[in-house]
C-alpha cells in the first residue's frame, strides 16, 4: 500500500502523475525529451540505459516498464536478447557509476566511451538519463506505490508510451 | 575540469543548462514547481530539504547554492542557525531515507511525520524534492562540473533565484 492516499488504483508513477499534475508536466516532458526526441542514441538504446539504472536501484515498476518499452523499440521479445554495441556497453558503465553517485563517474569510463565513438552529447545524455532514473526510481518506491510483478502486465503501458509518448500517456 | 566540453565558464548546473537548453526547460520548471510555487511548506523549508539531500550526496555546487538560497528565504545569515519545526525535522528524516534509496523509506518515518502534522501533500513533495536532488546532484557531479569552494561565491546565484525564480535565472 502506498505511503499516502493517492485516490487512484493506477500503479507506479502513473498514480503519482494523476495525484500531482503540476509536477507530472515537467517530469513527463523530461522523459519525452531524454528518451524519445531525435538523438544519435536510438530510443531503444536510451530505454536500455533507463532499464539498467532502474534494475540497479531495484525499482520493480520502472525496471519492468522500461524493459518492456526497450523491447518494443528494439524489436525483440526479451530486452536481454538485444545486441549491444561496444559504445552502448561503455555508456551503460557510465550510467551504473552515476547510479552509485555523481562523484563515482571516472575519467577512465568517460574516455573508454569516447574511444568507442561516443560523442560529448551522448555522454551528457547518458549521465542525465541515469540521474533522472535515480529520481524516478526514488519517487516511485519512496512513496511505496504498487508495482505489478509480472512482466506481461507492463505491455499495455509499453504500447501506450511507444505509440503516443510520455506526455500523452500520462495525460 | 568537466568530463565534456561545455563551451561555457558557468559553474555547476548553470553551464549544463546552457549546454542543453531542451533539458534545461523541464528541469528548471520542475525546480520552480517544487521549490517556489505556493505550498504549505515555505520556500525556506523546501530549500532546506534540497540542501540536506545535496549535503548527503556531497555535491558541493548544489549544497552551497541551496544553502545560500535557504538562508535568504529563511532570513538568516547561516542556514544552520535557522529554527526547525518538529514537522520539518521529521520530513528531513524521510528525505535522507529517499537519498539512500526509495526502498529505504519506512512506514515508521512517514507515520512520525504525520504525527507532527505533515499532510499527504507535504510527504509527497518531500519525497519528490529529495528524489529530484538525487538527480540534480548526479547530473552536476557526474559530468564533473566546476564548483566554487567559498560559500560567498554562491550569493549572486542565490540572489538571482530568490528574486527571479529558477526558470528565469537559467534563461
Amino acid at each position: 500500500m502506498a505511503h499516502i492516499e493517492l485516490g487512484t488504483s493506477l500503479p507506479g508513477i502513473s498514480g503519482l502523475f494523476q495525484y500531482r499534475p503540476s509536477t507530472a508536466k515537467p517530469l513527463t516532458e523530461l522523459a519525452e525529451t531524454l528518451l524519445r526526441e531525435p538523438n544519435s542514441l536510438t530510443r531503444g538504446e536510451r530505454e536500455l540505459i533507463a532499464t539498467t539504472v532502474s534494475r540497479g536501484n531495484e525499482c520493480t515498476f520502472c525496471a519492468n516498464s522500461h524493459a518492456a518499452i526497450a523491447a518494443v523499440e528494439l524489436g525483440v521479445e526479451d530486452v536481454d536478447d538485444a545486441p549491444r554495441s561496444a559504445k552502448l556497453t561503455a555508456l551503460l558503465e557510465i550510467a551504473l557509476q552515476v547510479r552509485e553517485s555523481g562523484r563515482a563517474v571516472t575519467t577512465k569510463a568517460v574516455e573508454a566511451a569516447r574511444a568507442e565513438g561516443a560523442s560529448d552529447e551522448e555522454i551528457h545524455d547518458t549521465v542525465l538519463i541515469a540521474a533522472a532514473f535515480c529520481m524516478f526510481n526514488r519517487y516511485v518506491d519512496g512513496l511505496g506505490t504498487a508495482a505489478p510483478e509480472h512482466a506481461r502486465s507492463y505491455l499495455p503501458i509499453a504500447k501506450a508510451i511507444t505509440e503516443h509518448g510520455y506526455v500523452a500517456a500520462a495525460g
